[in-house]
């Protein structure tokens, strides 16, 4: 397909118009950004409704606004919800970017901040989209549109899903439309059709009242960072399994059929270990890379730090050692249950000499998606247009907790076509998005459309 | 014995002297306070003349200034080199502290300051030990006396080592006294007999060339943080001893006698496990807790960490994570070796998926003091005379690793007449200093130089 030439006319201003958004630090996990988010609702409020919206609002809530809108053509139509997130992950380390996360620059054909991929980037396809479909030489929009985007994804969506549930009838739809995934390769489209859950947790060990001298205490008391790290080493055995009791009970096991199917999915281990400077995959024993990635569950710790950790030497038995740890789960896990057996084991390896605070923060259920729908059929449909080529569907390691959560609320799958690539580095420093990629999202986006209304 | 009129009359005066030095924050480690420690020295210099003592310099070396100072009597009297240091350990974490570490105030009888007791507060007993003998009423000074304070005995002593060596003619002494260690309790006079060693490092642990998404990596990625947990968990058994091979080959074993003696010095459990709020005490198997802190080598994590430890969650797998470890030494260990040990072991730990870094800080050797010395019996005499009560001889868990180097530089034995108290939380927050305590030593250390003097 040729680009379209409203595209190309218009994409340098699609590209500062994304930078502008992409210097406001929304991030959602820090209260000190607070301002920020909201200046980040308030900008893509304007932009959905310069571009063509109507019925355009912040719907405040508890937490950070909804920014939603709608764009609605006739009752005969097929109506698509269109979900994204305004927010962004923390930027720390600051050091290690290239460029400063919030000073967007374009090198080498990606756009470099925090947020250009996961998910601002993603989300500004779709209000560019919709610019596209609607002005002199536009195709018109052949589907009732309501757009739906939450400044909460980062922290969990509580209060996403309160809206949600407070208006089902606002929310009215055929399908849900989600950007915040990725494709295998500029040249290997793909639509993924799972997503991991995640329970997601903060541990903190105690052990004296006080900081203590290593030299006056050292070898008395049990030191709150060795009985972290030990605690720590237990939840896995030596093949990579998790050790949490019951922990792979409800774990969907896939048959040989099924495995090999996903194995058709290109890959090569080669390119995985030098993409990440890494002589060695290491993960649970009997599954493969891309299998410990997708249809396995894992556990990670995110964050750890205790005692001195500034420049030099400091001779201390800290009172306290903490760490962030999460597990990404897999049909049939809950957030819950998982949630549940993690608190009571974590505690129950406690050794004497410490005791154990677990605080969970978000989770998210595990989804997967169907392909034999008349939305995933229009997304393979048109991604085969727009690049040529038929795209392979892929189960992916991240989480979307609200997919999970559209289905049991309002009954809709939803369909992910998302533009990222693996090496984007979302949630890290220097994070990126292809000028490729989002310019192809925004072709892509009304090609579905079009499919969609067609199949109905 | 009857406190001295003058310090009586004069007390409140030194103590408001000690506060204003405890106001400049001389933190060795951390180069953002070198400006304040070079007030620090120029602060000491200043009152070490004021109180009487000649040819005071600062003597400078490739880091902090060496404070020195020098009192003569006559050839005919034995000189004591007095050591000390002004340097004082990070005040990390400040918000622990219930005033802040800069700012002293005397509450319940206490001095609360970073360095009130570590060891600004015991070196300045020195200087107004000096004040007292030397005006209107005072007994005189009946030995030679040469004073030493260093600024960098938190950060390894590196360069007063090389003082030390380039300037024995003008260190040549007797004797070297010492006031960087305590006592039993207040009613329990004691004079350490005993120090252990250091080696003390900085571990950092590589995996992924850049932070990582823990949702898309997640599985087939070996964690740094979980991996230096590993680590750190094989250190020690499950009897808490350390498995570094070849850890405890030179460590001296005491007999059962030894032990004996040991086991005399005063010492409660109960009270022991209240004054740290722990339910259990925790050590090497087959030794009491006084033993441990004494005549056996520990291994503690003074730091760690890696990943995200901001607010909130950020899924996260990190390309690094880092510890600081350090372990205390007995004799006869020494602590290149254990250094060799541990690079070598730790790095051999590694598994497949992560590299490893193990840079050491600084090191010290472990020490016994001689009992049977005139200086140990001259301080033995000035205890009781100003306590009223025979000191018992402990062994202690830190290290002055400038002691050892003492005796292989100068060939001179340490006194180690110190007036602190375990509880009084060195290197820790809301470290303090017993008023009682620095009255106590000023009128001490005259009563140790008489007694050494008579016994020349």
């Amino acid at each position: 397909m040729t680009t379209p030439a409203y595209l190309t006319q218009h994409q340098n201003r699609f590209l500062e118009e994304l930078m502008d958004w992409l210097r406001i630090p929304s991030v959602s996990a820090d209260p000190k950004f607070h301002g920020d988010v909201l200046r980040a609702a308030d900008f893509l409020k304007a932009r959905l409704e310069e571009a063509g919206a109507a019925n355009v609002e912040l719907c405040s809530t508890a937490g950070n606004p909804i920014v939603y809108g709608e764009y609605f053509v006739g009752p005969d139509r097929p109506t698509v919800l269109v979900y994204g997130h305004y927010d962004v992950q923390p930027a720390d380390p600051y050091e290690l970017w290239n460029s400063p996360p919030f000073e967007p620059v374009i090198q080498d054909g990606n756009i470099y901040a925090r947020g250009a991929c996961d998910d601002k980037g993603q989300v500004y396809m779709h209000v560019k989209a919709l610019e596209m479909m609607l002005r002199d030489g536009g195709a018109g929009v052949p589907c009732n549109l309501k757009f739906m985007f939450e400044g909460e994804e980062e922290v969990g969506s509580d209060n996403l899903g309160i809206f949600v549930k407070a208006n089902q009838e606002k929310l009215k739809a055929d399908v849900i439309l989600i950007s915040d995934t990725g494709i295998l390769a500029n040249d290997v489209p793909s639509i993924e059709v799972g997503l991991r859950g995640l329970s997601y947790h903060e541990v903190e060990v105690t052990g004296p009242n006080r900081d203590l001298h290593s030299g006056l205490y050292g070898g008395a008391v049990l030191n709150p960072i060795n009985a972290l790290c030990d605690m720590i080493s237990s939840l896995h055995d030596a093949d990579c399994h998790i050790t949490i009791p019951g922990f792979y009970d409800n774990v969907a096991e896939l048959s040989p059929a099924e495995r090999a199917e996903l194995a058709q999915a290109p890959f090569s281990e080669a390119d995985f270990k030098q993409s990440i400077g890494l002589p060695a995959a290491v993960g649970e024993k009997g599954f493969t890379t891309p299998e410990r990635t997708s249809i396995r569950p894992t556990l990670d710790v995110n964050g750890i730090w205790g005692g001195y950790i500034g420049e030099g030497a400091k001779t201390v038995i800290p009172g306290k050692a903490f760490a962030k740890i999460s597990m990404r789960l897999v049909p049939h896990q809950t957030s819950d249950e998982i949630t549940a057996l993690f608190q009571k084991h974590f505690a129950s390896i406690a050794p004497a000499g410490v005791t154990v605070q677990v605080r969970p923060h978000h989770g998210g259920e595990p989804v997967v998606t169907p392909t034999d729908s008349a939305a995933y059929r229009a997304a393979a449909k048109a991604l085969t247009t727009t690049f040529g080529k038929a795209p392979v569907p892929t189960r992916g390691g991240g989480s979307i907790p609200i997919v999970a959560m559209f289905k049991s609320e309002l009954g809709l799958d939803s369909v992910l076509l998302g533009f990222g690539l693996d090496s984007d580095a979302i949630h890290s420093p220097n994070e990126h998005f292809g000028v490729f990629n989002f310019l192809k999202g925004i072709e892509t986006i009304p090609e579905f459309y079009k499919e969609y209304a067609a199949a109905r």
